[in-house]
C-alpha cells in the first residue's frame, strides 16, 4: 500500500464516506429492544455488503442473539494479523423528547453529525472501515486484517464470546484493537490502559399480593417503594461511599506513576461540571478526580419500574418496585463475589413486611487492564501523533467493554484499546454526536497505524 | 310512597337495575388520564338520561374539569330535602395484565360483577338512582331529593366544589348523604365517622442536565435515583413512623369510647394480613391496628418516574428523578402547614450535587370528623338494621373524601357517610368487583332511609 496515495484517496472520498456512515447511522440497531431485533440484522447486513464490496471475505456468526459481523483480508503473508473489534448495535435513544434532532435521522450542524450510535461505536468501527476499503485501492494493506463487529455491547454479548470461546485459539491475531474508545480531551488522542468492570442487578421488592389503596391500607401494608428508599440509601452513603460489607477491600491502588500522568491530563472539577450541568460533583470527594472516575468502583440506580408513574394522582400501595442498579467494578475485584455481596445486603436492607429477590442482568464483566509496554500500544501512539501532532496520552475508562476480556482470555494478544470521537459527545445520552473531523482522522490514524505494523 | 310496593318493584327488577349498571361499567370514565374525558362525559350523560327518565330535572353542572350531574324531584312541599353525593369517575385499571377478565367488560363470577369502578364507586350511587325510580313507581318519594355525582373525585376535584362555593349557600339542604364508602366487616353495615385527609405530592429531584453514561460519570456525577433513596428514606423509618419534623405534633388521639368501639369490630391483623398477602404487616407496631388506619397519619410512595425501566441493560446517571408520595393526614392535622414541612424536609434530605423541587398534585383534603348524634345518622342507622338485621358500627376510613370538606363547608347539614359495598372490594386494585347481593340491599336501604328521614 502506498500511504501517500491512500492518503489523497481518504481525503477526496470524504463526502461519500459521510453519506456511508449516514446511512448506518439511520439503522436503529437498538439490541436491549428486542422489537429492535430486524434493525440489528440490517444494520450487520449493511457492513457485510461494504466489506464483500472492498474484496473481504465476509460472513455472519449466527448465535443466540444478534449475528457478529465477520470480514478478513489475508492477502499479505508474512505480515502480523491485526484484529479490529467494534459494536454495530446502540443504546436506547430516551429520552426521546430530548433530542434536537431525530435520533435517527442524522443530521449535521456545525461540522457534528447527531444521531444515536454516532459516537459509540459506529463512527469507530465505520472509520475502520473506510481506512481498509482506501489501503484496498492504494494496493493492499501492509498487514494482514480481521474485524469482528458485534451487535450485543450495549445489552448482553452472547454469540462473540460464544465465538470466541469456541474458535479464539485458532484465530491467528498479532495484534488487537478494541476500537470502541473516546477522546478525553479536546484534541488530545489517547490509549486506554485501563477499564472498570461491572455487575448489573435488578432489584424487586415485594410487599402486599395486588396493589393496595392507600386510604384503606396505609399504616398498616408495607410499601414496596418506601422500602426500597432504605434499600438504596443503604447500599451508597451521601458522602458517595458504597456501604457493602468488604466492597472496597481487593481495590488495588493505581501506582503513583499512573496517577502523577493522570494529573497532567488537564481534566479539572471545573470542565467535567461543565459536562455534568449539576450543582456539584459528588463521590467519594477525598479521592482525586480521575482517580474515582477510573480507578474507584461505584454503585448507581438507573431507574425503577412499578406503582403510578403517569399524569395526575393515583393514590396506591405498589405491589411491587424494581430498582435497575449497577456497579462499577476495578482491578482486582471479583464480579461474582460483590454480586453476591450485594444480594445479601440488599436482602439485609428489607423492612419485615416485604420480600427482596436480587437477579443479575445481563454478562458480568470484571475489570481491564491491559498495560502499554507493547509494540501494538507504541504503533498506535507513532500513528496517533502523526495524525493528531502530539504525542497521546495514557488514561483508563470508567465504563466497561466485557468482551475485550474474552478476547484477552480468548486470544491473549497485545490489546490497545481506544476511540476517534471527541469527548462530550453524549454517548448513552440525548443528542449524542460525531465531530466528523474526529470521524476522518480516524480514518487516518488507522491507514497509518497498518503501516507501523507493517514495520515491526 | 309505599314502601312495601318499592321493595316489591326493586326485587322484581333485579335483572333490569344489573344491566343498567353494567352498561355505566361499561364506560371507562378515568379521571386522571386527559385521554379518557370523553368517556367521563358519556358518564355523566347516561346519569343524565337515567335521570330525566324517572322525572327528575337534571342538568349537567359545567366548569374546569368534568361536569358534575345534578338531578332533583322536590315533589314533596314541606318535607326534608336529602343531597346525596357520588362520584362516577373511576382510578385508572393499571397495572391492567392483573386483571381475569377486562376491567370495563363487567363479568360476573359467583355472584360478583368485577369491572374497575364497580365499587368505587358507581355501584353505590347507581343503587341510589334505582331507589329513587322505584320510589317514584311507587307513588313517589316521601321526602325530596336532590344527586350531585361529580367526575373528579379520583382527581383533581375543580367543578363540584366551584359550584358548591358558588350556590352551596342557597341549596336548601336537611341531610348529606356522602355515598363513597365501604362495609369494612362481611354483613355489618356501618356508618363513617371520621376520614382522614390527604397531600398529594411530586418530588422531583434533579442532577445532570442530560443522562448520562455511568462508565464515563460514575464517581462523579450526582445520581438523582440514589439522592431520592436518602429522601424516602429519610421520610420515613423502618419502624413505620413518619420523620418530618413536628408530623405528629397536632394529631388528636381517639376517644376512649371510640377506640373501644374499634376494638369489638373484630378487624384482626390476621384478617388484615389475608387481605394484604404480605409477609408482615408494617406500620407504627405501638399503635392498634384500627387507630394506624384511621386515627394515625401516613406517608407512601407510589411511583417513580425517570430512567430505564425497560428490559434489558441501560447504564444511565438519570437526568432526574420524580416520586410520587402522599401523606394521608388526622384530626387537626392541617395540610398547608404539613405541606410546608414537607417541602422543606425533601430540600434538606438531598445531596449536594442536587436540586429538588416539591409541588402538590391535585387538591389537598384536611381530614373530617361527622358525629353520629344527628337524625340523619339515626335514620340511617335504623334503615341498615331493618336490610341487614344487624346494628350498624360506627368506625372511621382511612381514605379521604376531599368534597366533604366542600360540603361541610357550603351547606352544614348533618353528613352520613357510608357504602354499599362489601370488604375486599379491590378499589384502586385489579379485579376490582362488588357482591350484587350487597348492591341490591343497597337499594332497600336507600327506599327505607327515604321513610326513615320522612318520618322525623
Amino acid at each position: 500500500m502506498n500511504l501517500d496515495r491512500a492518503l489523497d484517496i481518504a481525503r477526496e472520498s470524504r463526502a461519500q464516506a459521510e453519506a456511508d456512515y449516514f446511512d448506518h447511522l439511520r439503522i436503529p440497531s437498538v439490541s436491549a429492544l428486542s422489537r429492535h431485533a430486524g434493525d440489528c440484522r440490517r444494520a450487520a447486513e449493511n457492513l457485510l455488503g461494504h466489506f464483500r464490496r472492498i474484496g473481504f471475505e465476509a460472513s455472519l456468526i449466527e448465535g443466540d442473539g444478534h449475528p457478529t459481523v465477520r470480514a478478513e483480508w489475508m492477502g499479505a503473508p508474512g505480515k502480523p494479523v491485526l484484529t479490529i473489534y467494534g459494536h454495530y448495535d446502540v443504546q436506547p435513544p430516551d429520552p426521546i423528547e430530548q433530542w434536537v434532532s431525530p435520533p435517527f435521522e442524522p443530521t449535521v450542524r456545525e461540522g457534528r453529525v447527531y444521531a444515536r450510535g454516532a459516537a459509540d461505536s459506529k463512527g469507530n468501527h465505520f472509520a475502520c472501515l473506510k481506512a481498509a476499503e482506501y489501503a484496498m485501492a492504494a494496493g493492499g494493506p501492509a498487514i494482514n486484517l480481521r474485524f469482528l463487529v458485534e451487535g450485543e455491547e450495549e445489552g448482553d454479548s452472547k454469540v462473540l464470546p460464544a465465538f470466541l470461546e469456541r474458535e479464539g485459539g485458532s484465530l491467528k491475531t498479532d495484534f488487537l484493537l478494541i476500537d470502541d474508545g473516546s477522546f478525553a480531551t479536546e484534541g488530545q488522542p489517547d490509549l486506554i490502559t485501563g477499564l472498570r468492570g461491572i455487575v448489573y442487578t435488578e432489584v424487586e421488592i415485594s410487599g402486599p399480593v395486588v396493589d393496595l389503596h392507600s386510604g384503606g391500607f396505609g399504616g398498616v401494608a408495607p410499601n414496596p417503594f418506601n422500602t426500597l428508599g432504605h434499600v438504596i440509601a443503604g447500599l451508597k452513603g451521601r458522602d458517595g461511599r458504597v456501604t457493602l460489607p468488604g466492597f472496597y477491600d481487593s481495590v488495588r491502588k493505581p501506582s503513583p506513576e499512573e496517577l502523577a500522568s493522570w494529573q497532567r491530563l488537564g481534566i479539572t472539577e471545573r470542565s467535567l461540571l461543565e459536562e455534568v450541568g449539576s450543582p456539584a460533583l459528588e463521590g467519594e470527594l477525598d479521592y482525586p478526580l480521575l482517580e474515582r472516575l477510573w480507578a474507584r468502583p461505584t454503585l448507581d440506580v438507573h431507574g425503577i419500574r412499578g406503582g403510578f408513574t403517569d399524569e395526575g394522582t393515583k393514590t396506591v400501595i405498589p405491589a411491587t418496585a424494581t430498582a435497575k442498579i449497577s456497579m462499577r467494578l476495578v482491578p482486582d475485584q471479583e464480579p461474582g463475589a460483590i454480586f453476591a455481596s450485594f444480594a445479601a445486603h440488599c436482602r439485609s436492607l428489607a423492612t419485615p413486611g416485604t420480600r427482596v429477590t436480587v437477579r443479575q442482568v445481563g454478562q458480568p464483566a470484571p475489570p481491564v487492564l491491559c498495560g502499554t509496554d507493547h509494540a501494538g500500544a507504541r504503533a498506535a501512539a507513532a500513528a496517533f501523533e502523526a495524525v493528531w501532532g502530539k504525542p497521546v496520552s495514557y488514561l483508563r475508562s470508567g465504563g466497561s467493554i466485557p468482551v475485550s476480556v474474552n478476547f484477552q482470555r480468548a486470544i491473549g494478544a497485545p490489546m490497545v484499546i481506544t476511540g476517534f470521537n471527541q469527548p462530550g459527545a453524549g454517548a448513552h445520552s440525548p443528542n449524542e454526536h460525531m465531530d466528523l473531523e474526529y470521524f476522518h482522522r480516524g480514518v487516518d490514524f488507522m491507514l497509518r497505524y497498518m503501516e507501523e505494523l507493517a514495520r515491526l
